[in-house]
């Protein structure tokens, strides 16, 4: 089937926000989503993004029974490795369960990594999903918390809070632009 | 003592990059540092940098030995949830060692986390450094590898050269902007 992959744009966000709760609710996790499309385009399409996202599309005679042309997403953002240099963080990849099979891998980050000379692209992915896993892995992708013993962390909520206290009592002041 | 953590300028490169090979001696890593000052400056002070950074300083009297006033840097990345939005992605976090102790934690990215209103901190640490992850889940961080079964997947060198050359294959064409 004819395809396009391509940059979202701002008018995309409503859909970009349907798929999120499509996958959501695939992950039986829709009540932790708390953003919105306004929230999307105002994120991802101002001045200094937040994100940025691909999205696949289909032509018109291929439009799903709802009428949707917009099928898959990946949303994705810059990092950097100190040690190699440009990277790619994707955060998620979806396609619409009609379409899948449709793509290689990555809805095209990889090729978002190859053109911006990106080194690395990182992600993501829950151990008991065994079909993902398996899937990249077969794809060429290193598991680097089975091989190095990377772990992931984080602070939200009141841990953040929390600490953005502290350092704040402690440095005093903070001098910086973005 | 007195100390003044600021954004990273162009003019930082130097010592950043000198700190970055620190850290690598200290991780027994060194041969794996590809990248160089120029790079660093290139990449992180151009229009759409791939980073961000802060960096510590402290006055004068308290230089190091060798002459040095930068004694610590954090370097950083904005990534994005799709349920939660916006969030600060750490790559490195180091104090040089005369100079640790000074700080909370975190050399105040918590605090541009807060202050652009960033949702999560995220980081990730190697499951052998015992006294690094002991002093985060200790200031609250969680660690999602353990808790949720997060594992961390990447593509790099030869997999992500022959999986972008699949996904051109495939799709054909690529249309987007950054």
């Amino acid at each position: 089937m004819e395809f396009r992959i391509r940059a979202a744009t701002r008018e995309d966000c409503r859909d970009i926000f349907r798929m999120i709760r499509e996958l959501a609710v695939y992950e039986k996790m829709l009540d932790k989503v708390k953003i919105s499309h306004e929230v999307l385009e105002r994120d991802g399409f101002s001045e200094n993004p937040f994100f940025h996202c691909l999205v696949a599309e289909v032509p018109q005679q291929y439009r799903t029974m709802e009428g949707y042309t917009l099928v898959g997403y990946a949303l994705y953002s810059y990092t950097y490795s100190t040690w190699k240099g440009r990277s790619v963080y994707m955060e998620d990849l979806y396609v619409m369960p009609e379409f899948r099979g449709q793509y290689t891998c990555g809805c095209s980050c990889e090729i978002i990594a190859k053109e911006q000379q990106c080194v690395r692209l990182n992600f993501s992915v829950l151990d008991w999903n065994k079909p993902s896993m398996d899937f990249y892995l077969a794809k060429g992708a290193q598991n680097l918390t089975t091989t190095e013993g990377w772990h992931c962390l984080r602070f939200e909520g009141e841990a953040l809070d929390k600490l953005a206290e502290q350092a704040l009592n402690k440095t005093g002041h903070l001098s910086h632009q973005h």
